[in-house]
């Protein structure tokens, strides 16, 4: 069980290799939403978003207990560059499964963090596989993407800034989006220990609605269909995010992607910062659901700003 | 003549109405650049850009002195924004002159800041003369984007935030781009007042390179021609920036279009903040000028981050 202790560990294992993001605000935003708006900046973090946090925390700990002399995964994402960065820290080899359909700037990415790119058929299969082949050869540790405890305390500690930072009196809510769900249970359990009387909301898009069903049933349910921009949030959630997330996570509410592209252009236009389609599902929820956070002090974490400007969505 | 105490006169009656923006590094552009490159994001300032800190000194000395019941200027750009802003933040009435053919957006948007807009002919001659018979009509008061002591006060405040945020040792240069030499001569004044062992450079587009040649020449020169992305640095300096800049700017360096937009890509890209054209000239010119700028201390104003996402040159 990850406890407040855990978090405090993977924070200061992790703080020399991060940056401590700001946190920005908005009038036009709280004009418009009618909420006070705090936005946790992790598409400033190294690699452009929250995942170097899980990242570097799994990585390290490799380190720390000599469980292994490499690292691997499978991630066509920010968590491939999320191992690939902590990798490089520490002098770890890494070794990243990415299916051979993934954009050449994300592979040119994960390379240029000196991580190996194995290239795979694009099935989950292929992937698995893929990886296996890896460990089985190399006898490199699997950093899952966000159903291992390391990962989850990594990314829990985004909130525990973000909190830290606030001060008195506390926020009303916390929105973070959820894919796999490992930043979402860090930032329920940190809320759970720093903060208590704050909810945390679950924001997902429409076009992966896995997590909104699985928090209704008590047990891991696929989407009923996969589309949608949010290419961050396709992911189930794990029996593991899933036991965090009922147990501290108040919500989980659904948006269009219509509405996900709307937010990242707004926050683009007004906030003059880059997110990505992934990063702008709590924004959409938030002007989606206006009656649920009006006069709410409400933080919202940014999860990333890795986006492909010659494909933009307007 | 400005002084410093004219300069901290300004940025005291300014500072209720505008945000002291915070200074951002890049790991990646420092590794890039060889320099250690301070950017002072006014990019995240009210109405997206320092121009805001200009047309509010402006104004609220035309309130103080009781020089006239209302403000009008000719822009289509951030200025007409900046006077239309600071004129409803003190309940005078505005009036912009702005070309016909001038974006709906930017209309729009200096509507929405409660200013009249009246339409002209795109000509400097139709501009002005639609600017005299307001002031005729009206009584109001001219805010003039750059040839006015306190608009290059207010713009001063700028370089002041920063140079003070940064304590020392101080930066040996400081970056601002320049079209008609408001900024680039508040900047360097509030240099010279407060480190003075600091050099100012200049950076001007080649498509529309006035400054450099009037820089040489001592007098105010055209640029040779006029054909750049940076549309908010077209302008012509004016005698009085003109006498600012040759006393306190070291250089004036140009770069092509091209490097403009390279620049303004690798910030988007690598920084995740929105900055338009006329803002990246000054990181262009870094990177074209490597020599001049490895391994010292620059700070670099990021002046705005209002563009068009329909029509981005990439």
């Amino acid at each position: 069980m990850i406890t407040l202790d855990t978090i405090r560990a993977a924070h200061d294992r992790i703080r020399p290799h991060i940056h401590h993001t700001p946190v920005l605000t908005n009038q036009t935003l709280n004009d418009r939403t009618g909420a006070s708006l705090f936005f946790k900046c992790e598409n400033f973090q190294k690699i452009g978003a929250f995942k170097a946090r899980g990242g570097l925390n799994a990585v390290l700990q490799v380190v720390d207990t000599k469980a292994g002399k490499a690292v691997a995964t499978h991630s066509s994402g920010n968590h491939a560059q999320a191992v690939a960065y902590a990798a490089r820290q520490v002098g770890l080899p890494a070794y990243i499964v990415m299916p051979r359909t993934a954009p050449q700037v994300k592979k040119d990415a994960v390379r240029g963090y000196g991580a190996e790119v194995i290239e795979c058929e694009p099935t989950q299969a292929a992937r698995e596989a893929g990886v296996q082949t890896i460990i089985d050869e190399t006898g490199a540790v699997l950093v899952h993407p966000y159903d291992d405890e390391w990962v989850i305390a990594g990314q829990a500690t985004a909130a525990t800034e973000l909190i830290t930072d606030f001060g008195q009196p506390p926020f009303d809510l916390i929105l973070t989006p959820v894919g796999g769900g490992g930043l979402l249970s860090g930032t329920a359990l940190a809320t759970h220990f720093l903060s208590p009387t704050t909810r945390v909301i679950g924001c997902e898009p429409e076009g992966a609605a896995d997590a909104v069903l699985s928090f209704q049933s008590g047990q891991v349910e696929s989407a009923p269909y996969i589309d949608t921009i949010a290419d961050g949030l396709m992911a189930r959630l794990s029996d593991r995010t899933l036991g965090y997330i009922r147990q501290h996570v108040s919500a989980i509410l659904t948006v269009p992607d219509a509405d996900i592209i709307a937010a990242m252009r707004l926050v683009w236009e007004r906030m003059k910062i880059i997110i990505e389609p992934s990063c702008a599902v709590t924004l959409a929820v938030v002007l989606r659901y206006p009656d649920q956070f009006a006069g709410k002090k409400v933080g919202v974490i940014l999860t990333g700003g890795n986006v492909d400007l010659g494909k933009l969505p307007f």
